[in-house]
């Protein structure tokens, strides 16, 4: 149980639940404001499937009452207000992602409107009664921005006791996520023992790196793999990262036991390509969120594009500015010269002969996002086209 | 409108208002956890009387969704929770006494609890997100307990903001309460803006000093005189207070004008006995809450007790604890050995023949409260009773 696990708060109390051979509650928190799930995400879902195979059940609380207020000082732009039929549809894309890890049978899904929503005034400020101002000040980021006289807004001290109310709701008996939560998962163990009830263990996960290694894998950092990439996008980024990252990659994405992977790990000493270990990371990844098929052509075609020298050692590249007006496929490849026409690039595709990154492309209206990739137009013209 | 003003924030738009000749709504806040109004209270009931006088309109706010919910922490044993049975009768109380002195048909009597039992959690963390943290524990009370360690509980950040939503809700062009609720009325003004709505004048009044000249005149602390004392009471505890502190209650409670006062003041370098002054002071503030009449009639009694050599200078004194079971004046006097029995005590006051500081007892079952008085049994027998 404690692979990949940062820390576990409070460990005896955690061993005795296991003893207990009770049938835990476990809660974990997600973000409606993001749905897109990526890999990121997966280190959590993989640990959550994990209790499942032992019989316990996965609260998977949507905190959509919290994306109905958005964020009501106007501020933080990351936390926009959304309407229920967004909330709905997010939660939509949330539930089918989840699903390829998660055993549906195991879990419980919930929304925190369905308390929160019921909750008065009143009600708000006896939970706010039970937790003091000097603690909440604790919270790394809140005493940084405190010390530095950055402006913390009232409710923002208001949220984690919303989430730790959670708890209470959901009479949770652990509670998993990343380490950035630990603070607001400890209110919840807070809250739950002023209301009388048994508090939560709390075990926190390491966060995933993105693909350059560096940052959180994010959505808004443009480096991560989203379990809806295609197979051969999926495929060819995981081939982009470095050896090292490869490592953390296998730590705590891989389903390849201890044993197994220091086994790998002896094997580069020895003379191992690690390409060849991190095509074994990408075709296991791959074919749990596709197929074993899917990852065996993604494959393929990355060596086909890759190591077969057709993509030229010194590409041409084509840089532009992301704008909010979405620029679509065809008329970004018309503007950098690739095609003489955006006719050009729909008659490439209707011909299988327009790629990214190796990827057949099926629809050039389609959007382009912030990121770096190789198009190939026909077997030989080729252009790197950056989108900052 | 200035006299006996602390402060008037923001000075030039209190101008503007006045001169633009429109009726105000002008808000005063009352706490329904102690409906007992004393000489205290009349500072600001005087100074409301006067606007009214000039045709404005008082918002008479009577806190009674605070009331409520009471002081979730179970900390702050002054902030009791009230049932609703008992804030109604509280209410009761308040209107009664608070008509001593304000015009019913310029005031508008207002419980905070109508809008903000409809204030789900939701929408006070909306309000809460238009304030923030560090302006929040700017607060003096705040300041010191925050920098000294003591715990401040995160609900209590949120009183003041319904306080201020209170403003919101009534459209208060001024809002006057003491010096010591400066803060909180300013949080008010930030509200209203925030809302879109133009921001309350702030006007604060100074806080009156208790019969000891120390300490804020409070029920707590025994130091008060209460609109509902007996008019021999009454009298008797103004003719109680030192020289200087009459001064001071002549500026915050009588109507007597600036010149007239002047003139009484330097009647006292030219002899005259401060004793007088503080007879038409006392015989003023009797005739407000009772008549002219009983003030006179207490006069009287008073000068009977005290002036005529009636009680003897060296008092036997009995002392006793106070209780929380209340101990009744027929068995004090009968502890104290004042009277044989309690049917003594009872047959006494048939023949009007037991006094407390001069007044005639009606009901020797009353129960004894902390301080100290004076007790005559007949003509002869006095015995000064302190209860701890």
């Amino acid at each position: 149980m404690e692979r990949g696990v940062s820390e576990i708060l409070i460990h005896d109390e955690f061993v005795k639940l296991l003893e207990s051979k009770k049938k835990l509650r476990i809660k974990a928190g997600f973000d409606p404001t993001a749905p897109d799930l990526h890999f990121g995400h997966t280190v959590l879902l993989n640990k959550l499937r994990h209790f499942q195979e032992f019989g316990h059940t996965i609260l998977f609380l949507i905190g959509d009452f919290t994306g109905q207020i958005g964020d009501p000082s106007g501020k933080n732009v990351t936390r926009p207000q959304l309407s229920n039929v967004e909330i709905k549809k997010n939660i939509g894309t949330y539930e089918e992602q989840a699903f390829k890890i998660l055993d549906k049978e195991r879990t419980e899904i919930h929304f925190n409107s369905h308390w929160m929503n019921k909750l008065s005034a009143a009600d708000l400020i006896s939970v706010a009664a039970k937790y003091n101002v000097a603690r909440m000040l604790e919270r790394d980021d809140f005493k940084k921005r405190y010390d530095s006289g950055k402006s913390i807004a009232i409710h923002e001290f208001l949220y984690p006791l919303v989430q730790g109310y959670d708890s209470v709701a959901l009479k949770s008996d652990v509670e998993i996520g990343g380490t950035d939560q630990k603070f607001n998962l400890l209110v919840g163990r807070t809250l739950q023992q002023s209301f009388g009830l048994k508090p939560q263990v709390v075990i926190t996960l390491p966060i995933l790196e993105g693909l350059d290694g560096v940052q959180k894998m994010s959505k808004s950092l443009n480096n991560y793999i989203a379990l809806n990439d295609s197979p051969s996008n999926m495929f060819g980024k995981i081939m982009s990262i470095s050896d090292e990252l490869m490592w953390r990659y296998y730590e705590l994405l891989s389903f390849v036991g201890r044993e197994s992977l220091a086994k790998l790990k002896r094997s580069t000493i020895n003379g191992q390509n690690p390409r060849d270990i991190k095509f074994a990371l990408a075709s296991e990844l791959v074919s749990r969120f596709h197929s074993e098929k899917l990852a065996e052509k993604a494959k393929k075609e990355f060596i086909e594009l890759h190591s077969k020298g057709n993509v030229p050692k010194e590409l041409k590249e084509f840089s532009l500015k992301f704008s909010k007006v979405s620029l679509s496929l065809a008329s970004v490849l018309k503007q950098s010269g690739l095609v003489s026409s955006t006719s050009e690039a729909r008659r490439l595709v209707t011909q299988k002969a327009l790629r990214i990154d190796g990827a057949l492309v099926v629809d050039v209206t389609q959007a382009i996002e912030k990121g770096s990739f190789v198009v190939q137009a026909g077997k030989r013209r080729f252009l790197k086209i950056v989108v900052t």
